[in-house]
């Protein structure tokens, strides 16, 4: 039903998950207007029944809710707030979802500057991956005042299941996202340094992948990724080079607040060690290869470079 | 029913774990002869209907199947092998059953000591708790010749709900054992870190919970052992020292197996602060306890302590 809202929304970046975002939200009957520096990208959302816009501005001119969905803190800053930025095309008193993974210090500074234009901020990133953003299943930690959050209703809707309301001022969301990619990453990496140990002792890795998983030594990620390792398939679902930026964040934001992260100190490396080796866009348990690489293991091969 | 089972069983090790086995092994109609230094732990299997033995050949004399949960490999190796040791008590052709946590060689070198007075050898890790011991729900991470795992059935039925059978040779049980001890002590180590680093931040610590419980950096551990902190509860449930302990042997193995694990190192380096802040007999969950003394943080305090 086109009719059902009267919402009118912006969505700046349409890469998986913008553009996923950005169709939930079509289907839902919202006003979608689109932008990404990506041609093809921004032809997707027309195709799904949203507007292209050829520019920031275009996608947030009018807009009562402007969603951004880009890299980080720096890019989030520049497609609101620089040149020809966003935000000034807004409607006064709309709300800017911000999802982009960030430290908590830049969630406040981007809020301040909107509130400076009589912009209301959700601090508000994501989790779930490109295919529940393409069904509205995603889940999202946010943060921000009543108003920011009545506002954003209608899409925070369409794009998730599950929106946890963590506190009245941006920052939160952006801690709470920050402690989750912490355990992450360094589940990734304990996996795959897990699994790379089992097959030098000599253990059938299937084996391993069904007792572990009926474990105390379980984890979400090592139920996720370690398939991946079995398969011999890297292609990347999530690349390397997201844990050495959001594992990057944490490290920077261990050493502000003076406050010391051992183990996820340790995983940054082991990340950084398999970008070094060239897999930086490959899967992320690409780990488990980078140490295969380096101890002479053989892992699992793809058995569709076989074909 | 007393008489079902005409197989006759020895415990060595009535500690938490090895009482509850033995319990759930007489509950099955299996006679039961049981030893341990500590005489009040014998005196709970003869309360239980188990028989109490004064000494390592008195719980082993004509068993079919010795059943051996003690603290590592050297307490193993002398309740067997040293002198009076329980091996040569035990009916030729039997089975022994060794569950405690040890290297895979040393396993190997059991069983083979084991053969040679013409024992079988099963070498049976076991996953779980006190509490799945007492009523017979551990899993057991098993393996050895296809007569081993026969002779060891009834016992194996009565103690676990899930018996692994991983190989056909001592060494490879406790190899799955060490892997999944590698991934549990890590696991616990990030979440103790993760979840001070919350704290630091300001977050609200039971809001972590229930949003990480429910995201991708959710482990088996973290949902596990977190309550705790919440709670201010340290009474141990696991210690520290067992983590100290198995990945020390982790360690070991790597070195031996000429194997980098940086993440299991950092992890035990956590566990070895803790113990060496005196809390080594505390809960594992200690590791945010030891952190936040370090940076000046404060956790949940225990509500009973206030009462």
């Amino acid at each position: 039903m086109a009719t059902q809202n009267a919402v009118a929304a912006g969505v700046i970046g349409l890469g998986s998950m913008g553009l996923g975002m950005a169709q939930s939200m079509v289907k839902r009957g919202i006003r979608v207007a689109g932008y990404d520096i990506n041609s093809s990208a921004v032809a997707k959302l027309a195709e799904a029944g949203g507007t292209s816009a050829s520019n920031l501005a275009g996608a947030a001119k009018g807009a009562d809710v402007l969603l951004v969905v880009v890299v980080n803190a720096a890019q989030t800053d520049m497609v609101l707030f620089g040149e020809n930025g966003a935000a000034a095309a807004m409607k006064r008193g709309g709300v800017i979802i911000s999802s982009a993974t960030m430290a908590p210090d830049d969630a406040r500074r981007l809020a301040a500057k909107a509130e400076a234009l009589d912009l209301l901020y959700l601090d508000a990133p994501i989790s779930g991956g490109a295919a529940k953003a393409a069904i509205g299943q995603l889940t999202v930690m946010a943060s921000g005042s009543a108003q920011a959050f009545q506002k954003a209703r209608p899409v925070l809707d369409a794009i998730a299941t599950t929106v946890y309301e963590l506190g009245d001022a941006a920052g939160i969301g952006a801690s709470f996202k920050m402690v989750n990619q912490l355990l992450a990453g360094v589940h990734i990496a304990a996996a795959c340094e897990a699994v790379t140990f089992a097959k030098k002792l000599g253990l059938d890795l299937p084996t391993v992948y069904k007792v572990i998983t009926a474990s105390a030594g379980n984890s979400w990620m090592f139920e996720n990724r370690v398939p991946h390792i079995l398969d011999g398939d890297y292609a990347p679902r999530s690349a390397v080079e997201i844990f050495t930026k959001d594992l990057g964040i944490v490290s920077d934001m261990g050493r502000h607040e003076k406050f010391p992260l051992q183990i996820a100190a340790t995983a940054l490396q082991m990340f950084l060690m398999t970008a070094a080796a060239g897999m930086e866009r490959d899967d992320d348990a690409s780990v488990a290869r980078m140490i295969a690489e380096v101890t002479g293991l053989e892992l699992p091969a793809s058995s569709l470079a076989d074909t």
